[in-house]
């Protein structure tokens, strides 16, 4: 195992993998960092690629980033299942669209106000009427009153992706590093390598940061130790919010695309699989780094899903868990060159992980709009201090 | 390893175990057959001892049954950790008594009538206000108006009674057979031994037949096949009735006793152990041979539980199991001699395995009120055919 790489990687994650893979194929020398890969984040996310109807909650810039990489994805799907010896259909992705639903009028005033914008911006959104809602997905409550279908809205099972990632980085010979990155090593202020926390170093020309969650600053109480080595100021304002999600299982399959709604005040989604799984997400919580599934997170996912789809009352429960999405001030990714010569971060993308992975493995291979990557720049937190 | 005993328990649940362990201190050489012992109803059990408590949804003979082995629970318990080679309080044996607390005038109108009850009897049970309730447990719903406290009730953790159980038979040289009972071999009428799935036979003088859930006739749809060999009549009739019960963590304890009450119309009870869990329980479905958790279940758990104790919101969950109680007709227990001679049964527990433990083990060694076996006599729903 060479001790020298020309792009070494610290998290494992779906945004990690991707960004090494991309690389590999690409001819470069690579290795990840992760004490255990594929286990935080990109474990419990649900895997919706949507971002029309998330077009709710945030902003264009945003918007922007999620379709470039929505357009990627289903080549990104069948050359990640091709590099991985998997069937085409293996790493479950489709894409039937999200159908959003409305319970009041109140729903239904927002349902209408997206759907005019995302009209607005050439984007397909469908206004429905609750009993075209009913007649798309038979099994939603009687009491949905209307709804909205982003038909390009697509999603995709993330276990199978950073499975299929792991697989395709070990036939290309990827170095798989599972112990945690402690420093970042330095010489002349540029960055040559990390320091694992089991000793030694490993040298690299250049370094991503990865580490979702765990790529920020020192954080505050219960937070791990922040990677060291860097002039402060450098690493990015990322902080962990909490999110708590279910898997439910059908003998069959009880809904035919991904559903979201708004009950009592919070955001439920429900994401099926080809397998009859049906994953309930999700909770966000500020609550530092707990990744504890509660009875107050499973009660308010079981109240909602019931909400939106009384028949999940019959399926079993065949996982729960947490993870920590890695949020930023303004809601958007950290990709690019951190600075100090030899660094780049990728991190920061919330909610969209599984979304932006293709886009953000592109623009770290110097692929993609320079108009992209400027929005994602670190260097705008930077400018602020 | 002989393979013949004096005696062969067909079932190592807290009942199957319990049995076993009063003949091998009596002497005899005994076995216990089970393909995976203690992993049923005994498993998912809170270990509440609360017959006065329970008097609410049941008649006077099981009280008596259940007074009977409360009185047997201390010696039970110290005799069992001693023989295990434990502390004594590592059973997590508590008596501090059952609070059942009532949220409208009609919970209050009800425990009115159960406190009057058990007066009657001569049990102490003490009608509270809300403030006297909070003033016992801090935790609890504001909108608790009144409660009962049943002073005599206790509990235990059935998961470290069946362990230790398991411990002890080891160490009094009790044979474990981790194979299903198949069939009851027979010779002239008399029961002779067992049969088991993996062929051959293990003779004994007596069997007895604690098999829980398991131990009743040919059932509907998804039943396993019952036990074969004896003529039709013989076997009693009981059902399986499932109940779903998760398991909190909390740094500490947040409740002093087993609290209880009534949500919604349905029964929930919560029982504090001395490491901080909080056992929460549990739903009665009548659904066959089904131990799947539900999202249904679950949740109407979590809602019950939040509407006694809100502070539950905050604890992780830390296991979710459904067991399958052995149910019988008239909710009493069936003990004794089965016809047959040589054949013994010991189940149909329902709710009160873990109470009865004590109680079933000593009737079966002979020990034990004539009056107690009779009203257990399995020959009561033989006369019925």
């Amino acid at each position: 195992m060479p001790q020298r790489f020309d792009l070494l990687v610290v998290g494992g994650g779906v945004i990690g993998l991707s960004v090494a893979w991309r690389a590999a194929r690409g001819g470069l020398r690579v290795a990840v960092m992760d004490p255990a890969p594929a286990s935080g984040a990109s474990h419990a996310a649900a895997g919706m690629l949507a971002p029309v109807s998330e077009v709710t909650y945030t902003e264009e810039p945003l918007l922007r980033l999620g379709l470039a990489s929505l357009d990627r994805w289903p080549s990104f799907a069948a050359e990640l299942a091709a590099d991985a010896g998997r069937e085409a259909g293996d790493l479950d992705y489709r894409d039937g669209g999200t159908l959003d639903v409305a319970f009041g009028a109140d729903d239904m005033a927002a349902l209408e106000e997206i759907a005019a914008f995302a009209t607005g911006l050439g984007l397909p959104a469908r206004r429905l009427t609750g009993r075209e809602c009913r007649r798309l997905e038979p099994m939603l409550a009687p009491s949905v009153r209307g709804g909205m279908l982003a038909e390009r809205d697509a999603w995709v099972d993330p276990r199978k992706v950073t499975a299929a990632l792991l697989t395709a980085l070990e036939r290309r010979g990827v170095t798989l590093l599972r112990t945690r990155a402690a420093a970042l090593e330095t010489s002349a202020g540029r960055v040559t390598g990390v320091r694992p926390a089991t000793g030694g170093t490993v040298g690299a020309d250049r370094v991503v940061l990865a580490a979702g969650a765990w790529s920020g600053g020192p954080g505050g109480a219960g937070a791990p130790a922040a990677i060291e080595g860097l002039p402060p100021g450098i690493l990015p304002p990322v902080r962990p919010v909490k999110g708590q999600i279910m898997r439910l299982r059908s003998p069959e399959p009880i809904l035919g695309r991904c559903v979201r709604g708004t009950v009592h005040g919070s955001h439920v989604y429900l994401v099926p699989r080809a397998d009859g799984e049906l994953v309930v997400g999700a909770t966000q919580e500020e609550m530092g780094f707990d990744t504890r599934v509660t009875a107050g997170g499973l009660w308010e996912l079981l109240r909602d899903a019931r909400e939106l789809l009384p028949g999940v009352t019959e399926l079993e429960l065949s996982d729960a868990v947490a993870g920590l999405r890695p949020g930023t001030p303004d809601n958007l990714p950290v990709i690019g060159p951190a600075g100090p010569p030899g660094l780049w971060l990728a991190t920061g993308h919330h909610r969209n992980g599984v979304l932006l992975a293709p886009l953000t493995a592109d623009l770290c291979a110097g692929d993609g709009d320079p108009g992209l990557l400027k929005i994602c720049s670190p260097l705008r937190f930077q400018e602020h201090r």
